[in-house]
């Protein structure tokens, strides 16, 4: 730390990406990234003549992007926006509506994706962080009547589990003094969204993001939906921090992924289906694993601690993520990769279990 | 704007950036973009495998990116980060550095960049703009013993005015409980950098990007040299609000655009000697045209109106940038384009002026 930093950041602490190790190839299921490349026509799109455009300025509206997103989802383009990546709507979200007329504050759940603590603390703002149920799904009556920033991942992360569009009504209507962020990151793995919501309601607002089921996550491509006012107030932070946030290229790849979305509707469905599998071979193995509808499965093993199961698997060339939280530590979170990835996973955990190999691979 | 905006915010007033219209085709000499490319090997780098590793996260640490920025410039990675465009660099240095341990406030000049005042409203920083000379250049002495957050551009902007390496070696000393930023945007053009101040200067921040000198505006991407510990500092932001800022193609084209100097080195040589012809030119109409170590000329005409002249050159389909402060409403700003692109645009003003079109074009 400089002697120049601001004294109310001193105490910030940032967030924790997945580990991106370089010491050997690994099978990496710990950062919720898709095994399947981007769909065709984004492969060959950036061509010569495009990357010679990048001596000029990306649109800083987006305005194709946004149009293509407006007829994918029959939205109006004033009812979006995007960024670079969703963790920077989620930023904005915090730094917009983390304090509001009625006063300061922020409510989640007390297991969620970790980055939301990050920016309340970021910006001084309290935070309120709701036990989940015993069985680690979110229990819609604890975020009744809060009228703060309430955000919620759904499905949620690391857990997997996911609320109905009904459940998240009912919170979204008993807050009607407070922006409820509705995080979809995951939801086109099987989860019900609400985005339709954002006709109703003024206050929601729901995230996306290209990262997980359109495979781009290297590529930074986030947006949201909310009603015109939330949008302007997102469309003033991103004017007043970085207007040129999405650049070219992700403009234009994002623009071919949408016009391809059946691709990556069957990507989903294959991901699903992969999913179910490795669940019920880890079942089979004795495993808690908690109903996901993502492209990760959240387990534990009464055998072997979530911190050795991870230790073994790296040593063995497979990452998965594990969380030191005391309250999940005997989780961990595995994202689901090819059918391969995942036969090589089970067979690693049969291995490290000193259990008999699947003769031929599980069937995924 | 919504009900639910933090009421700090609802005063903020967000960067206006130039203008990109699409009713024709221009000559686009208003957002200072190079007229040139990127250099060979940045044009086919984006090849069908790396767009198929979008499916990855980029690095969060940009490890590649920053080794070549520091083999290059001789520093320590350490020494080095990097962002989505250089605004992101200066609005993380604004929240990090606006409030000190001796308080709040940021000083810069009167006339700059336009983004500055933004950052300070969006952060509550009280802003010292302190007036250029009546030649419209920077006085070092005006910014003695501040120790504020000091924000110059230099050379500035729109002015093209530079200063020496020593006076601001005068600022930074002088101000050693404050971070001093020198955003050197338009350095690479004949203005004389101070970045290896940063060995003797704790509280320097030495700001740049890709979007002008290397063609690269429509990828965002900007770096930045300070001590260890501001580098630290702004990391800290960075992880804490958006981790993975860089996307993958920007941090490739970036590293393959730092192989090839040379190329841009040529280019900027070029828009040098282009920009003196069209002063000259310039002049020789009657123009004051400000001393530019820019790929810009600030420039006015006693025989027009600073906002007429714009208005007239786009009626003709060339673009240039107009300011409405009245303190600088009689120039505008012009980027310099290729030769070609100058020529037509002294003629154009020939015409609005109704003087003779040069025979065969100006010489360039």
């Amino acid at each position: 730390m400089s002697r120049f930093l601001n004294p109310e950041l001193a105490k910030i602490e940032a967030y924790i990406p997945g580990e991106q190790p370089r010491d050997m190839k690994y099978i990496k299921l710990n950062t919720n990234e898709s095994p399947y490349p981007p769909s065709p026509s984004v492969l060959y799109a950036a061509n010569e003549e495009e990357i010679k455009k990048l001596r000029l300025y990306s649109d800083p509206e987006s305005k194709e992007l946004k149009n293509a997103l407006a007829a994918l989802y029959a939205l109006s383009p004033k009812n979006i926006c995007v960024s670079n990546g969703s963790d920077e709507i989620l930023n904005f979200a915090f730094l917009a509506f983390g304090k509001n007329k009625s006063g300061s504050g922020a409510v989640f759940p007390k297991i969620t994706y970790g980055f939301y603590p990050v920016f309340a603390n970021l910006y001084g703002i309290e935070a309120e962080r709701i036990p989940l149920r015993d069985n680690f799904s979110i229990n819609p009556d604890d975020y009744i009547n809060k009228n703060k920033l309430t955000v919620i991942a759904n499905p949620n992360a690391p857990t997997g589990i996911s609320l109905t569009k009904e459940e998240i009504r009912k919170i979204v209507s008993s807050n009607p003094d407070g922006v409820v962020v509705i995080d979809e990151a995951y939801v086109d793995f099987g989860g019900e969204t609400c985005y339709e919501l954002i006709k109703e309601y003024d206050n929601l607002l729901v995230v996306r993001t290209f990262s997980k089921s359109r495979s781009m996550a290297g590529a930074r491509l986030g947006f949201a939906f909310a009603s015109e006012a939330i949008i302007e107030d997102l469309e003033k932070i991103r004017y007043s921090t970085n207007p040129y946030n999405v650049n070219r290229l992700t403009q234009l790849l994002g623009i071919k992924a949408l016009e391809e979305n059946d691709y990556y509707i069957k990507n989903c469905e294959r991901i699903i289906k992969t999913r179910e599998n490795t669940a019920k071979a880890l079942k089979e193995l004795g495993f808690t694993v908690l109903p996901s509808k993502t492209n990760f499965l959240f387990a534990k093993s009464e055998k072997i601690s979530g911190e050795k199961l991870y230790e073994e698997l790296k040593k063995r060339g497979v990452l998965i993520r594990h969380f030191s939280d005391p309250e999940i530590s005997n989780f961990n979170r595995i994202t689901i990769g090819s059918e391969e990835e995942m036969t090589i996973f089970v067979d690693k955990i049969k291995e490290i279990l000193r259990l008999p190999k699947t003769l031929g691979g599980i069937q995924l």
